[in-house]
């Protein structure tokens, strides 16, 4: 059953919920779900409704006209947005050589448990082609050649394949490396990344040996949206797992791949059913 | 700043949303926290709002007497509830020996953590009336004569002693005594429980030297509302602890006290916050 | 570098650790990882030692034979077992439609992480097929034909394709089949099941419904060796996960997925490095 | 019953085991408990027995001669410890104003939990002084006089009254002051701080308000030992709670406070019953 998802965020006062309750009412809108936060700090409120298509009286377009003016009425005429469950988002994967959080998301995605259409997987290396392929989906591979230019030259590549297949989401499964300042901005909120540390500890290369070498009792993993400013950007979902004096820096990577995996498909699984909203470089997650 | 706090159950239908926030509104309402839930099974809607007292152009009455009136055309004349964040909850906590939980509330209390006013702690043994007694808080001595009669007779005096506080919240903080039938009536929906085990696990006595029996990797403990159904009532919280096979029972029990600690006081602060609403032998819990 | 893996468990009795000590100290052995759990309940005592293969003067089935006699003189002729690391342990794995088990320990196969040799996976439904052979693993079609004849032909059948490997583990990853006794006896310490729910909590089917029934604020998953008596063989590994009111049995569902993957592969990692020790019901797991 | 732990610390080679294990055979020790620890990356080896004092022919200063003579053999002549549980450990506690570190750790201490002597509480505000006493704990009020000179008459007020106690272990209970290096060297390996962070994050004042700004998803605390490099010694133990967008910084302190206080107690119990060794600047904690 199709459903449309609304999502704003505005300045707070009071009568919002009753302004937005209403508008669906009196469309005839069936709500399944209902979440609403209002930020003391910030004076900034959120929300996020779940109706189902078939309750109201006028299509998909006609909503998004009328919504567009309640969100104006409420000071966030770009604050909003409605998407539809009957089109599942788009994603394209970029990968490297590690496999887990890719294998993880493409069982996934076979059994049907994440609703989403992934358009393609990228990869700088071709370790991941044959188990790409053989879900039926697109690899491409783009080599980085050494130096500025070659990186240079592999990202105009990389954004011209993604670019292409329009994507609501671009997950780094384990992507391993920096991306440019012009790519962070033109896939603003929808670039999503997993840091194998519980950050903001342990920020940039070989975390888990920055973990070992600290001696911390937990190592953890984090999914943010990319941001310019590296391993800073706005985090979705975060999780640890114990380890102990007995755990090499390997047993660690071992371990921590099992919190990356399931980290990183909370967290698309939350972006791509609009649950995130992003204000500042915190985010509302409604659950 | 004083609250108040609107709870509601009710038989779910298009427009609940828009009829409370309207309310709500109306009347000036200044709404800082706001939750729902349809349950799809149930066919039941629930809600909890948080509203400024100084918002509203009424006092507290006239707010329930108006509120009654939205409850009763969606169709739960019984189903709502509304209390006042100035008035903190009455509670009667019951102990026997054992003070673990005694002191964690009691620690919790006097941090000003939970909102609450502790009348009376009832015990059927004397071992924890001098940390009541620290605290400035009454500690009745109830001892159980053997026999049923004997048994009978404490409850009477329990309840007499109970009853005296209108208590909003009767607190089993391992009191080890079964509640006869017509005490869990009488307090039905005010009286919790921490049982050791992560219920259905291991119900009735002695749950830890059964989890060491069967060989668990993981203890529990849970908070529930006590009926008259053993170890069944409606659950509100659960957590465990991992343990292994080094772990003794007396190692269990020791492990499986920090998690009955944290659960009791995390369930009985959802009660007096008022964010716990029974449907059948189920909660909705509002975060 | 290859290892030899000494398990062991004895009647407990003061000497033990230094009768192997020197057994493996005089014999030049580098131990590289050493366990030991007295359990003062059953006077039993178990041990792990990890030897580097190298550093020994004899080869592995020396090392069989005068192991033999320390176990024979510590009163557990069969109480012991030596395994070579540079011998992948063999694997069999059982299915049905559900895939998100098998997916996630390919997943783990292809990357390295769990040190064994997958001779076949068995299904009664051919929807994991593709992914198996995308693997490069055979696959073998069973169907079950209805009735307790048809199930018992397809058992034998499993049997003897099974068998033919000569598995050191035989895992069930969600095979939804009731595994006949002379098979649990055949397989016994070698067949492993991952069970959806945290047991002895909702034993038998759909522990899911039954879970959200009870109104349980968490679920779980149970890895566990397979006996006669269902869903009451001795537990390797367990963990839970939080739900709450707002999750649907299929919320459920697919949360205690991400838990099953995981207690499934703790479990069957422990099982292949030798770190489980089986008494009575219950195990010890050596991390 | 009475036990002896004996500990040691040494350069890594073979034959450690079967020499500490045959010395303690020899004596007729009867061992309870055994683990060992051999880091490949420091080569250096860790281990920890507990025997049941009466089984040994001699008294606990003769097994100190003894094991003394086997570590120097060992190249640890400094490496090794050997105390009695006949002889709880010493305890002073530093608090501050908050409470809920204490209150727990008092319950614990009242409750049988914690095998300690506690011998003072010393608290730069009496705020906490009526429940120390409630429980027959010594209270020194150390007022702290602004600036530098006060602080450093105060600390010396406060070494005097620790130092006279002979404490095992200087507990650090929210005590919210810098201790100055002098301090730090005296009790070095005896002083345990709480710390309300997941350290490394968020090291340094208002941890809590750190972590909010940032907008992680998990917050948690961190027993380690004092050092002069502040909140950068040995970490013992470490745990996280999940806090969400509706968390106010006032909801993430009483979460905190929930972690805080179970990991104090689980890393000093680790401490006292020297369960802890230190080796550079990392931990190994045998459970």
């Amino acid at each position: 059953m199709a459903h449309y998802v609304l999502t704003l965020g505005c300045p707070d006062r009071t009568g919002i919920v009753a302004r937005i309750a209403t508008f669906l009412s009196n469309a005839g809108g069936w709500i399944t779900e209902a979440a609403y936060h209002a930020d003391a700090e910030t004076n900034w409120f959120f929300t996020r409704q779940v109706v189902r298509a078939d309750s109201l009286a006028f299509p998909l377009e006609e909503l998004r006209r009328r919504f567009a003016q309640v969100a104006a009425e409420l000071g966030a005429p770009d604050g909003w947005r409605v998407s539809d469950t009957a089109r599942p988002p788009r994603v394209v994967m970029l990968v490297s050589r590690e496999g887990h959080c890719l294998y993880d998301l493409l069982g996934r995605y076979a059994g049907g448990e994440l609703a989403m259409d992934v358009r393609a997987v990228v990869g700088n290396h071709t370790a991941l082609e044959p188990i790409t392929r053989a879900h039926g989906i697109a690899f491409h591979h783009v080599p980085f050649a050494p130096g500025a230019q070659g990186k240079r030259a592999a990202f105009d590549e990389i954004r011209k394949l993604v670019d292409a297949e329009e994507p609501d989401a671009i997950v780094l499964a384990r992507f391993m490396q920096i991306v440019p300042p012009d790519l962070c901005e033109a896939w603003a909120g929808r670039m999503l990344n997993i840091h194998h540390s519980f950050l903001p500890s342990f920020i940039g290369a070989r975390p888990y040996h920055q973990a070992h070498t600290r001696g911390v009792k937990l190592v953890g993993a984090t999914c943010h949206y990319v941001t310019d400013d590296l391993d800073a950007g706005p985090i979705i979902e975060q999780d640890v797992i114990r380890v102990d004096h007995s755990d090499t820096v390997a047993d660690m990577v071992r371990k921590g791949r099992d919190i990356e995996k399931v980290v990183l498909a909370r967290g698309l699984r939350a972006h791509l059913e609009d649950r995130v909203l992003v204000h500042g470089n915190r985010t509302v997650v409604f659950h």
